[in-house]
Order: C-alpha cells, then sequence, then structure tokens
C-alpha cells in the first residue's frame, strides 16, 4: 500500500506547484516511491475527520499503515530517513542538510510569507506603499545572507538533500515578486532545482491534478 | 569536550529566557549533557567567524568536535536523536513528536513572531491600531487549533517530547501579550513545562549569564 498524502482539490495557486504537497511529492518523486494524493476540500479541511489528521486544519498530510503525519518538513524528513537520496550518509553532513531543512522553513520562509500575505490582504490599505519596502528588506536580508553561504556551489552543503529541496520552495515563493531576479546565483539555484525529473514529474502531477477539476 | 553553543552577550529579552539558546540549553538538560556558552555580541554576529558558523549571523550555533551546526530546530533535533528523553522510542510515535518540532516552527511561531515585530517596531505607526487586532486573531486561531489538539492531555502528544519543548518555547513568546491567558489549558502546559527541574536549571543559567555582563 503507498502512501497517501491530502492535497488541496483547488489549490489557491493555479497549478504553480507552491502549495505545500509539492515538497511531499517532490521528495517522493526524488527517492522513488509511488503514493496517492486524496484531495481536500476548503471545507472539509476544517472539519473533524481532517482535523483529526492535522490540527491546523491544513494539507499535506502523510498516512502510511499506522503512521499519520502532518507539516511538510517532517514529511519531507521522514521521507529523507526512509529511503536514499535526499540524505548524506556522513552524520556531520546529515545534521547539516537537516539544519538546511530548519532554515528553510524558520529562517528563510517567515518573512518571505508575511511578505505574500500583506500583498494578498493589505494591498488596498492605506499603509501598504509604506510598508511594503520593510518586508521587502527583510527578504532581501535573508535572500543576500543565502546567496552569500552559497557562493558558487550549486547545492547549499555539498549534494542536492532534503534542505535544497524545501529552501526551493521557500525561494519560489517569492515567483511573483521579482525579488528573487536581484539574486542571479538564487534565481540559477532555483531552476537547476525545477531540472530536476523528480521536480519535473511532482509538477506535473500537481499541474494535472489542478487542471483536472478546473480545466 | 562538551559542545560549544552560542548565545546573546547581552540577551534583547533581559535575561527571560526568550532567546533561541534557552531551547539548546534546556534541551540539553533534559538529556543530561554538559555544554559551555560562548557569548556573542551584536557586532560579531556579523562578522565573518560567526558568519562561518551560522549563515544568517544569528544565535544559537552548536559545536561539537568537527560538526557545526546553526537552527535551534535542528541541534534540539540532533540532541534528541543522540541521547534519550526528547524522542520516544516507537518509530511513529517518534514522527509525530518530530512533527510537533516543525509545527511549533513553522506553523504556530511565524504569526507569533510577526505580532512581536509590530509590536516592538510599527507601535506607534498611524495603522498599528487596525492591524493589531488582524495579527492577533492569527494568533489565536493558531492557540485555539492548538487548545483543541492538547485537551485534557498533559502534553501534546504521549510523553514529553523535543516537541513539547520547541512549542513551549514558542509560547512563551506570547507572555506579554496576554493572549496566552485566554486559554488555560496551553497557559498550564507552559507552566508544566516550567515546573521541569532541566527548564528551571535551563533558565537559571541563562538568567545569570545576562545578570553577568548587566548587573
Amino acid at each position: 500500500m503507498p502512501p497517501v498524502i491530502t492535497a488541496f482539490e483547488r489549490s489557491p495557486d493555479r497549478g504553480q506547484g507552491l502549495a505545500r504537497d509539492m515538497r511531499v511529492r517532490w521528495a517522493l518523486e526524488e527517492v522513488g516511491q509511488p503514493y496517492e494524493v486524496r484531495p481536500v476540500s476548503f471545507q472539509a479541511m476544517k472539519e473533524p475527520a481532517h482535523l483529526a489528521l492535522h490540527p491546523f486544519g491544513q494539507i499535506p498530510t502523510y498516512e502510511e499503515g499506522d503512521l499519520v503525519l502532518f507539516e511538510s518538513g517532517a514529511i519531507v524528513l521522514h521521507i529523507a530517513e526512509r529511503h536514499a537520496g535526499l540524505l548524506p550518509d556522513d552524520a556531520n553532513a546529515r545534521g547539516r542538510a537537516i539544519a538546511w531543512m530548519f532554515a528553510a522553513l524558520n529562517t528563510v520562509e517567515p518573512p518571505i510569507v508575511e511578505r505574500s500575505m500583506a500583498v494578498l490582504f493589505e494591498r488596498d490599505k492605506p499603509w501598504s506603499r509604506e510598508r511594503l519596502p520593510m518586508l521587502d528588506a527583510r527578504v532581501r536580508q535573508r535572500l543576500s545572507e543565502l546567496s552569500s553561504r552559497l557562493g558558487d556551489a550549486p547545492w547549499l552543503d555539498g549534494a542536492f538533500s532534503a534542505g535544497d529541496l524545501l529552501m526551493t520552495t521557500v525561494l519560489r515563493r517569492l515567483n511573483s515578486s521579482g525579488l528573487l531576479n536581484e539574486y542571479p546565483s538564487l534565481s540559477a539555484y532555483v531552476a537547476r532545482s525545477e531540472a530536476r525529473p523528480a521536480y519535473q514529474r511532482a509538477f506535473a502531477a500537481q499541474r494535472e491534478a489542478f487542471n483536472a477539476v478546473n480545466g
């Protein structure tokens, strides 16, 4: 029985691969594991059956036999620990790859999400013009630090890892902002990720799921 | 040689245990491992020597032999994987405890930090009065969901774990907001954590470090 993950029935990103199920699809493609997807409507996400799987009423979840997991970072780590391809064998390198997973989700993503939320929900507010440059500056600070660390390397620490996978999905949330274009090495890093066959299979699968209900 | 962690030379929280070194100190106390602390000034945090340890110029870092880690979540996970006391033995329960670690840092903490930043840096702005209720509502949504899941249980999933440790440190960031008091079960949860001897030893150590340079 392959694991079952949940995804938006109608993703608000309209199939751009920005919803968090993309992280899990991509991880499963990288390690060559089949999976099934159960779409969940916005209404069903907040009902008891789904809340039993995900306390915060979000997607993705991951069901594998008796195991139920939530949080895309935890699911990707679970997959990476059980199958070769997303974490190095060397113990220290493995610890550093996991550090990049947390850095993606706890240091780089929050200012990016904060900026996105302000653009989505406060664009017409009188303060938007004054606040947005402040939010942009917080994102740029992280991009600048990340770019400095990456340097000329293809990936954040040695071979491609679950840290690169999560960081790529976080940086892609900036697609519509234009901010990533200011950092050519980071744009190239994201493009390098997107060129991976596993990424392309995962992207095509979520796009197909979106088109099936919205086409 | 015990591991060496970094902490603020002068913590902006004035010894309230809200800086992220507290998470690592507490984890090391829970598993009974000695450690050393190297204080870092705000200026030194942004210089090359520290950036080599932490790409984003923050604290804490963790040095143990050849291993250098950053990100408090990754450091706590590293400690929890190597010593008994912070993760259950059962593989599924272990996966769920790690899911709570990611939930604390990627789902619960971001709206709390966003609210704190707004209070710190935008309190005197003309929009503060209209925006703060929106930010409070986002925090309350997470607290409400978390409270529903916790129910009458002492901890989030079975025995105390690294997930509870991180969630407690995240919820404590609300101390000055009064929001936590609206959820008595969550207040009691935090108090239960704070009563743990390992927490108290870690808290005393960071308070002593603050008093030593500011006394």
